[in-house]
C-alpha cells in the first residue's frame, strides 16, 4: 500500500525490549510496503503527560477558574495550543493509520501514552459538540492497539482472573478511538513475552510481520458493546 | 471513625473546580469525624507520571536493557526507589482508606493519576509473585473512586453510547485496586456537573457529604466480573 501514511505512537523506555522489536518490525515492514512511517517515541521525546495550563499559549479564556477542556478547545480554535501538541496533531491529521505500541500497565496503557491521548485529542480537533463516535472528526483513519502483557493468555480469558482481554480494550478502542471517529482494527496482543522461550518470542515477532503484510486488507472490527462483552 | 487514616489522591488543576469542591468536602467531613486526612494533590505537586530510569536511585540491576518492572522491584527491595515514590508509598501504607478524586478523561483517569498508579504500586510493595488479588500486599485497606464525567448519566447506561459506567471501572477497580488486595467501595460518580443547574450541583455536593457520614459502615462491593458485566 504504497503512499499510505502511518503514525506509530510508541511507549517503551528500552529499544532492546520486546516492544522495541515490535516497533522495529512495523517500521521496516511498512516502509518496505512503500508506506511513509512516522514514530512518536514518547519516552525518547520526554513527552509531557500532564494536562496543564502550559498547553495553552498566551491568554486564557477564563483565568478565574482553569478548565482544561474549555481552554484547550478555545486555544485550538485560535491556534494557541503549545508547539508539542500542534506537532502531534499534524502527525495524526496526516496519518491513514495510527498504531499504538506499548506494554500493558495496570490493565491499561502507560501514563505517558494516556497523556498523549489526553493532550493531543482535544475538542475541535478530534471531536466536537455532537461530532463524536461515528460522527467524530478523525474519520477515514484506522487505529490498531499493539501491546504486550505481563500475564499469560489464560489469565485474560472470560473465566480467568483478569477477565476477557476485550474488557480492557473498551476504554481505549471504544472510549477514545471510536469516540473520535477512528476505525479500529483487531488488537495485536503478545502475551507474556518475558515468560516464554526464545523460540516462542521469535514466533510472536514473525506473526507480527506476517500480519502487517496483509494489514491493509483487514476490515475494522464492529466496535459495539457486543464485540467487547458478549 | 476517629483515628482512621485516609489518603486522598487528587487530580484536578483547579481548586475552584467541582472536583476541588468534592475534595474540600471530603477533607472537612472526614476530619470532623476524627480521621487523619492526607492529600496528594498531584498537579500541585507536579507529580511525575512517566515511568523512567529516574525512579531508581543508584545502580541498575541490568543496565544493558532497562526493564521498569524488574528495576523498580529490585530497587524496592534494596530501598533504592526515588524519594517521591517512597513518600507516596508511606502514605499508602499508613492509610486505611484511599480515595481517588478526579475528572474522567477518555473513559479513564487522567494521565497524572495513572502515572501515580504506574509508579507507586510497584512489585514487592503492592503485590508480588503469586501475591495478587485477594492475596495482594495492600490488604485491610479500602479504596473509593470518586469522579466527575463530561457526559450525562443516560450516556453511561447499558443501552447508552458510552456503555455501562461499570465497564470503565473494571480496569481501575479490579485491575489495580483488587489486584493489590485493596477492597473497593462503591464508586461515587457525579455526572456532568458542568452541564447541570447550580441547584443540582449543590445537591450533588450534599449527597457526597451525606455519603461520607456513613462511609465506614459500608460493605465493599463484590469485585467480581458479575458486578461489572452482568
Amino acid at each position: 500500500m504504497a503512499g499510505k501514511k502511518v503514525l506509530i505512537v510508541y511507549a517503551h523506555q528500552e529499544p532492546k525490549s520486546f516492544n522495541g522489536s515490535l516497533l522495529k518490525i512495523a517500521v521496516e515492514e511498512l516502509t518496505k510496503q512503500g508506506c511513509s512511517v512516522t514514530v512518536s517515541d514518547l519516552y525518547a521525546m520526554q513527552f509531557e503527560p500532564r494536562a496543564t495550563r502550559n498547553d495553552i499559549v498566551g491568554h486564557l479564556h477564563n483565568p478565574e477558574a482553569f478548565n482544561y477542556g474549555v481552554e484547550t478547545w478555545e486555544a485550538y480554535k485560535r491556534g494557541g495550543l503549545s508547539k508539542d501538541l500542534v506537532e502531534e496533531q499534524k502527525k495524526v491529521q496526516e496519518a491513514d493509520l495510527l498504531i499504538f505500541q506499548f506494554p500493558l500497565f495496570w490493565f491499561n496503557m502507560p501514563a505517558i501514552l494516556k497523556g498523549w491521548m489526553d493532550r493531543v485529542l482535544v475538542q475541535g480537533f478530534a471531536y466536537d459538540l455532537s461530532k463524536a463516535y461515528d460522527g467524530g472528526l478523525l474519520q477515514d483513519k484506522l487505529s490498531l492497539f499493539s501491546f504486550t502483557t505481563g500475564g499469560g493468555q489464560e489469565m485474560y480469558s472470560k473465566g480467568g482472573i483478569g477477565g476477557d482481554i476485550r474488557y480492557i480494550l473498551w476504554p481505549m478502542q471504544h472510549g477514545i478511538m471510536h469516540f473520535c471517529g477512528v476505525k479500529v482494527l483487531a488488537p495485536h496482543i503478545c502475551y507474556a513475552p518475558e515468560n516464554v522461550s526464545e523460540e516462542k518470542r521469535k514466533e510472536m515477532l514473525t506473526a507480527w510481520t506476517q500480519r502487517l503484510k496483509t494489514l491493509w486488507k483487514e476490515e475494522p472490527i464492529d466496535c459495539s458493546p457486543e464485540w467487547y462483552f458478549k
